[in-house]
């Protein structure tokens, strides 16, 4: 299984995510030169990220699993290994696992010298099944 | 296997590659939105690039296989899946399969404002040979 390439990581921060969640850095670019951090995701079933936005966008390569990726006020977008999801600057969305399934994801935040990640707080359990039904 | 997410895509040019290189585009970025270039690369055995350089930088993520990075002047670094590459600016070097065995990355072009890559001619056999040899 391509999310066995890296350790799990630690688990990410409940003021951000719901559910349980681990990321694995990968390249942190402390010293700015590639302007690109990278890192791995991993979503147990039904956890998901908060809504949020990156001032310098995200691109995120998806590697195994099922999950869905949602802009604010556009349909979820369900998502499979291999597929791409380009993220604009400043777009609120979020991205997580299907209600069954695993979810892992290689993610890069770009042009990071922008600016730190914004939240937006809980997708709640409400908006994640309207999201995820009949996809 | 991890490869298989991705289409072959297309055979890279000889003007700068050794042996058999498949390329997929996975962000292009044509309209700079994210500074950042993403592809996927398969090497067949003993392939590799030219010697390049990248202004803006470069990070590769090995997914599958055995290969090697060489910076100019310097032992070859033996890489396998899960192994992550951080290439400066400006630092020549090349990268490609163990002579035996087929080798796979995701490459990340960072900072690509600052202008495209520079090719410097083969990698010759004697110094693949030399790189690779009791690694």
């Amino acid at each position: 299984m391509f999310s066995d390439l890296f350790e799990k990581g630690t688990k990410a921060s409940s003021d951000f995510f719901t559910g349980t969640v681990w990321v694995k850095m990968l390249v942190t670019d402390e010293d700015g030169i590639f302007d690109t951090q990278v890192y791995n995701v991993v979503f147990e079933p039904s956890s998901r990220t908060h809504w949020h936005s990156h001032p310098g966008g995200q691109i995120l390569i998806v590697t195994r699993g099922k999950g869905f990726y949602q802009e604010k006020g556009k349909p979820a977008r369900p998502l499979k290994p291999g597929d791409v999801v380009e993220i604009p600057p400043n777009v609120v969305h979020w991205h997580g696992a299907a209600p069954d399934e695993e979810f892992a994801h290689i993610g890069m935040s770009t042009r990071v010298h922008l600016g730190p990640t914004k939240w937006f707080g809980p997708v709640t359990d409400e908006e994640y099944k309207s999201a995820v039904e009949e996809k």
